[in-house]
């Protein structure tokens, strides 16, 4: 394949898209026939970060062990998709560097928008105290201050903001051709 | 390169010579050009596995997760080298089963003799009760009921082990060519 190997770090609050979007690119990377993994944040904490809970702390330690597979991954030519909330800049910044080929999408769907949509009803229990340490709520979310990719949801499909991922992963280089998803 | 992935797993004591044979490996793969990772013990612990001790559930919690990451990395087509005590059966066995491409290298070293050796004045800590379970002497270490390799370290070489462990990837259909290794 002689395929080069990234990391697509998607980051944003809970409920902004950020799994729909990544499954998106995934099938159509995949129909490419590319080498990919998907480190999804519930696969990691069940394989990878069980026991960890949500203090800063530990949301690093837990940024940090994606981060060092991700790296493994990568460094043997797989394309590797991270979907997890990752609110602090710092650890993210860390993982960049660490791995270098690392493009970061910012999935900025404002903090409203994921409390009134609340998929899995996490912010009504969240507003109501049931959960402590939500990002959003009683957790800071550092947004990205040079994403390479930002998805708009509020104002694009999840097939556009999918597409401007792949658009972006040709641009750097690491896809010969960019598939061009339907419009649904 | 079309090379398949693999998971080369050293389990044996502490002093056993794991880490030692798996280094010589290491060299021969990489000079002929193999896609090649190592997960070592000291490695693992710092990256995937901080926090964790010693009692069963933790040891094994240690090795699912070394399986997770070498599991993702074999089917990359990577060879995946990696030395750990992995004291149990069972677990061992668990991570063969998910694997699939999965090779045990039993280095078979008898208790005296790591004890005699005692590189890293461990044993001498645990008989003094400085360290608990410390596998072998107040903790189990079950040995492999068929394993792929049986390095017995007492009666040859560090390259004829590592010679063996390379014949065998050879004969599995792991490698195209055996490196030979230089007897010292």
């Amino acid at each position: 394949m002689g395929q080069r190997g990234v990391t697509v770090w998607f980051t944003g609050l809970s409920g902004a898209g950020k799994t729909t979007i990544c499954q998106v690119v995934e099938q159509a990377l995949r129909a490419q026939g590319h080498q990919l993994e998907v480190l999804d944040g519930d696969v990691v904490r069940e394989n990878l970060t069980k026991g960890l809970g949500f203090s800063k702390a530990d949301r690093d330690e837990n940024i940090r062990r994606i981060g060092f597979v991700a790296h493994l991954l990568t460094r043997n030519g797989v394309i590797v998709l991270v979907s997890a909330i990752s609110p602090y800049r710092e650890i993210r910044e860390q993982v960049r560097q660490k791995i270098g080929d690392f493009v970061e999408i910012y999935v900025s769907t404002p903090l409203e928008v994921c409390e009134q949509r609340d998929v899995k009803g996490l912010y009504k229990r969240a507003r109501a105290g049931q959960i402590k340490q939500f990002t959003g709520i009683d957790d800071p979310y550092e947004p990205p201050d040079n994403p390479e990719v930002n998805c708009q949801t509020q104002q694009e499909t999840v097939e556009q903001s999918a597409q401007n991922v792949l658009n972006c992963l040709k641009s750097l280089g690491y896809l010969d051709q960019v598939p061009v998803l339907q419009q649904i």
